[in-house]
């Protein structure tokens, strides 16, 4: 694979400049640039530049709000609900997460529910944040029907990420950020991009049989991680982050997208605990003494420490010759 | 398999009167002998009968306290705390979860969080019961460490399960109640019982080499379900339900355990949503919109479904006889 070498601030640049070119406003273009260049910096290859011709496609076809300025109201002191006005999720993140840090230092727990936005970034961005303010998050949202549940041979569920953060006093949180199904359907279009074959069980053909080839896969579904555990658990997001938000399950997404190949609206459900006002102010301690014996058994990892890994390194990034060639032809 | 048949009211009858023999007041013995009978009623024979000799042994070793009583406080509006004095989590249940529930619908979430308890039931009777009072519920519990983390041949987690319940308005909730790990440690125990092999991927033998001998995996360990990710999730299990609870992780619980081959001490966290304040009152149609789909699917199986379908039965449960004679020799 051809790469490019880019510092992490020429992909926030680069990125920033074709936001404003495609008609965002310079808010928006912040915060989604901000976002990608965070999933580079960490490694995240497919929520890094890969995503941004799906966010300007949604741009395009007039999907998405590039000038977008969401809306936040509150249903009950620990109850905020922001509109994202149809802008992507990171603005609306910026409106509400703050409050939500403050609801929740206040009262314990408080809940932050996030309507027509859409969301096509990792998730470990908000719950780390909640994390860095002492605060336990939790985040899920749905996307596009593109798995089947469990015993069916049909999409319904989106790949329906669970993203969990633990605050650490004096180290990087705990924090894993997963699809519900196999894998991410990034990570298929990477594999179908590289011409590689992934792992039996990841997905099924359009016919609803095993295969291994990804553009097989992408034509057909993706299989829930775990089997009917996995597939419960992405059943949970769905309710969650739909049900409860009153934002479209992905069928209704579905039903009336424009079908641009960039990112659904949709709803996204986060929810935060204050340890301290729950557990007292011993908890970094207690928990201290469980994570030194997690982390004394040999290959035990804890979530987050790779990407923690690769934010160490303030240099260039590796980027595909080809997917910078189609961004530059976005400018 | 020889078995007898009992009425679900002498299945109750029976639990009690060996309740209060072994030391329990009415109000202990009525609790837990109602959440044996509702696992039995409801065929989860892994949380019936077969768990009465482990709470025996909890009360005769001098861990359990069968005369517990629950002492609730508030630490907010919307976080109730229940110290259960170390009787056994159904009765501290009865303590919290009213509150909990009118928490939740004052203010939209409510968190229930629950130390010096002995959890050796299922979840789903605490998660069900939120969702029939119209909320969304969350429940988890960490366990003896009995698990080895994704990656590691060494128990630390325990089976910890998660159960989520979803309010239905002419219909019973859907409700799912899972370890985190590949199986219940009660399915191992009923295999080796039976004499049968469990399925490869189950778990470990006691130098960490994977086996399907039951006996082996119950001196040994169990996997998390679903590899690295249902892995995380036990993680986020045991910090919920002991670090932010502030009651022992796994391996703190086995420090001071009696070994005695009952439950042991520890902590759950509980959540309650209002989809009614979250999302408005038209959560319930929103919702059965996306049921309906799931279940026009082929092969689709809502959680709990099967649970539901035993429990029309009000008929004689067959129980194992052996399991009934170490019982009566209890009494």
């Amino acid at each position: 694979m051809e790469t490019i070498e880019l510092s992490l601030s020429d992909i926030r640049k680069l990125t920033f400049d074709i936001l404003i070119t495609q008609g965002c406003d310079k808010k928006n273009a912040s915060s989604i640039s901000q976002i990608i260049t965070d999933a580079e910096r960490d490694g995240c290859e497919s929520h890094g530049l890969f995503r941004l011709p799906g966010y300007i496609a949604s741009l395009q076809s007039g999907k998405a709000n590039g000038r977008a300025e969401p809306k936040l109201t509150t249903k009950s002191p620990v109850i905020i609900e922001v509109d994202g006005q149809k802008g992507f999720a990171p603005i609306a993140h910026e409106v509400g997460l703050p409050r939500l840090v403050s609801a929740a230092k206040t009262f314990g727990v408080a809940a932050l529910s996030l309507r027509h936005i859409l969301h096509f970034a990792a998730l470990w961005p908000e719950t780390e944040y909640l994390a860095r303010n002492d605060l336990v998050g939790m985040a899920c949202t749905s996307y596009l029907p593109k798995v089947a549940p469990h015993g069916t041979k049909s999409a319904l569920f989106g790949t329906n990420p669970i993203s969990f953060a633990w605050p650490r006093k004096d180290n990087h949180p705990i924090c894993f950020d997963m699809a519900t199904s196999s894998t991410a359907l990034g990570n298929v279009q990477i594999a179908a991009r590289e011409g590689k074959l992934v792992d039996e069980g990841i997905g099924l053909n359009k016919l609803g049989e095993h295969t291994r080839d990804p553009a097989e896969i992408i034509q057909g579904m993706l299989l829930p991680f775990g089997g009917y555990k996995g597939s419960a658990l992405s059943l949970m997001v769905e309710l969650l982050s739909a049900g409860l938000t009153g934002d479209f399950f992905g069928f209704e997404s579905e039903a009336q997208n424009h079908d641009d190949g960039g990112p659904a609206l949709g709803g996204e459900f986060i929810v935060a605990y204050s340890p301290s006002m729950i557990s007292g102010e011993e908890w970094p301690e207690h928990t201290e003494s469980f994570i030194r014996r997690f982390k004394s058994l040999d290959g035990a990892y804890l979530p987050g420490e790779r990407r923690y890994a690769k934010r160490r390194d303030e240099g260039t990034r590796k980027i595909n010759k080809a997917l910078y060639d189609t961004i530059m032809k976005l400018n």
